[in-house]
């Protein structure tokens, strides 16, 4: 970014949107005269709804995930199999798994994983909360469905230490070859993993 | 993006968010649960810079660019040349002129440029008033500093028809800007050559 601001007000905002993630000096000025050529009502729109959310947002008892409510309203449904707990990282993964309509359990969400290099250890996250959960029984499956990298499996194993003595079962999701993907591709560890936990084969797949 | 948002308003902050020009919804949920790990007061002030941005930014009287005042520092200022007035498109270009500092004299904001793709008309930009202001006395030169572009070079032609039988020299910045290129990412170096070099204007490029 060359030059002065103009106005100490656009230099300002500009500042404030350059410090969200992955937006530079740059970007943010050309969000923030976006704004400016929007009309009052819009600007005043997006500036409220992230103070409003601030303010009122509320994470679940239960799961922890962000929530309207106190107790969220995956866990407060009745349809849902409360015996099942899938534990994963953060809010975006609760909405990756829900848009597969393929699980009816319900879910812990960490808050992060384990992460010596970014300052996260277990003490940050709601690793605690999920073993007082598994405690309190009620819950016969953990799936452990974090991502494949090695903060990930790190943060699994660490959960497995501490459930390990519990009367729970605990499983992972599947790790394997991508649906549309080309083996000739493929990582040898996911390749290798894929073949050593084979499915059986009833002719569909 | 897939599944249902775990609430209404992260969806609404997502939703302002995903407006923004090269903000996707995903991008945008990625935004928002940033914000929502920084404390209250610097959520604030980030809602608070836009709004407040939005509701006393000023436009220079004389040369149409933003200001905090009626006149903005560069026309106030007495060290600068008022015979020559640079004309260019927007904000970021008088910020990138700036940037090189090779040029003392006044700018004129129009806006954007003619783009009937866009909807954009003469009569959207700014260039009534450079008639007038060239009318009123004064300036012995407007330097059309625009970007390489279609829309440029039809806008520098549009305003050289309103001024050409003004007692004003008209010039054009050197084209050592690239063809196709946009004056807020040329380099510096490359930026103040082509205002130092800018030649005559006799309607063509």
């Amino acid at each position: 970014m060359n030059g002065q601001f103009p106005s100490t007000l656009l230099e300002k905002a500009v500042g404030e949107f350059a410090k969200l993630p992955g937006v530079g000096r740059k970007t943010a000025l050309r969000l923030v005269l976006h704004l400016l050529r929007q009309d009052t009502p819009s600007v005043e729109a997006l500036g409220r709804a992230i103070v409003t959310l601030k303010r009122e947002v509320k994470y679940c008892k239960v799961c922890h995930n962000i929530s309207d409510t106190d107790v969220c309203h995956i866990c407060s449904n009745p349809g849902r199999d409360r015996s099942v707990v899938c534990v994963v990282e953060n809010v975006q993964d609760v909405m990756a798994i829900e848009g597969t309509r393929q699980f009816t359990g319900l879910y812990h969400v960490l808050g992060g994983v384990i992460s010596p290099m970014d300052g996260v250890g277990p003490g940050d996250l709601e690793i605690d909360s999920l073993v007082e959960r598994v405690k309190a029984g009620g819950v016969a499956e953990v799936i452990l469905a974090l991502s494949a990298t090695m903060e990930g499996d790190t943060t699994g194993f660490y959960i497995f230490r501490k459930l390990e003595h519990q009367d729970v079962k605990l499983s992972v999701i599947a790790r394997g070859v991508s649906i549309g993907d080309e083996l000739e591709y493929t990582d040898e560890v996911t390749l290798g993993r894929s073949i050593v936990n084979r499915t059986p084969f009833n002719g569909t797949m």
